[in-house]
């Protein structure tokens, strides 16, 4: 789908906001597996390297929309070209925001270092972790390749994560019921949980944002549901 | 701040995306209102309501987005206009967000619309929701005016919405390890707290992007603290 043009003074101005946006992929990896990893090893020194790390995707974010807005203004960009540097003010935005989100696990992490919790919740985030990482993975491949024909799957891993998110929320709360002295950290798990199953709505959304840099098309609608937690009700 | 320049064709067109976010706004607003309403009041067919009208919001996203666009590419703009025009992109996707936490409120009310909870976790839902509400009113007012004049004391009100929302943390963790039936409202109620806490957020995130259209600068850096709640240890 990408159109051919002559290398320009555009390309290479543009390589430089790829590149970077490749580098917070990177760096937003790292925070989200290192953040799980402090989380369920009860490792409050790696929690506190993650927190600190968090200041530098916020720079990259604010870095990349001032070289886009004067990309814009230097070359006037048309067609693909402008929805390619569109389309890096909005996957810059939401890379930063899952650095917020493993930013805000390892807070958690480090608060609840001193609880142990029981190996079942940590498996289940660890998987829930590594469903999300792989849908980030993904689509920062297809954002360096430019190639669409896998993002739609991305959809379907995305339906996973919800399931896996929904039936880790369940456990939680029976955790919670069973061992009132359990709350703070069951509750800090479960809101670690919900940031998990929300960096895998950020890997959609730029997916989204790459189908329509490449095509300029919408991908076709959203799936109808999303978190299914907030109808979840458990009587003790 | 404004400069002044003739009306022309990028004007009209701009307006249509001026107005539409305002429009977004207001409809951004009722859903926040009305889904605290339908959680405090235990109203699901109110709350139904809000999860229908989320829809909306989605759509006008999408709108905004592909005109804003459509304009870059059609009338060039440079300097404020530029800016005005990458502006309206942002502040729409946080407009939609907005909605989506009140979406999300909404559905939780439906689910725990049989359970009752104190009056004192009302009222504090309720004063959590009235200062976010008005940091929206705040940062639409001076979308529509630009003017960026009041711009920094939001942030300070935003730290009221975070000490609040600390609070509020804490007396519905007490109030889950004195009831344990309560479990599933409590956490359901801690999520609608954190979603609020959000919606602070987003208006903050709006008022730095109305900062910068208006003036060509970043905001002074953030101040140092966010949400407070990932460190709560509350032992019983």
């Amino acid at each position: 789908m990408n159109s051919v043009h002559i290398v320009s003074a555009f390309d290479g101005e543009l390589a430089y906001v790829v590149n970077k946006i490749g580098a917070m992929g990177g760096q937003a990896e790292r925070m989200v597996e290192q953040s799980v990893r402090a989380l369920v090893n009860a490792d409050a020194a790696l929690a506190r390297r993650v927190v600190a790390d968090d200041l530098l995707l916020d720079e990259a974010e604010r870095d990349i929309g001032d070289k886009a807005i004067a990309l814009i203004g230097r070359r006037q960009p048309l067609a693909q070209d402008l929805r390619q540097v569109i389309g890096a003010i909005r996957i810059s935005a939401d890379l930063e925001r899952v650095g917020d989100l493993g930013k805000n696990i390892a807070k958690r992490a480090i608060a609840i270092s001193g609880a142990s919790h029981p190996v079942s919740l940590n498996r289940g985030l660890e998987s829930l972790a590594e469903l999300a990482l792989l849908q980030l993975k993904d689509v920062l491949d297809a954002y360096a390749s430019g190639d669409v024909t896998k993002l739609a799957q991305m959809r379907d891993r995305d339906e996973q994560i919800d399931l896996m998110y929904t039936s880790l929320f369940r456990q939680l709360l029976t955790f919670m019921m069973e061992n009132a002295r359990m709350i703070t950290s069951g509750t800090h798990l479960l809101f670690c949980a919900k940031n998990i199953e929300r960096i895998g709505d950020h890997a959609t959304n730029i997916a989204e944002t790459i189908y329509y840099v490449q095509t300029g098309q919408q991908m076709a609608p959203d799936r109808p549901q999303g978190d299914l937690t907030p109808s979840i009700v458990i009587r003790k």
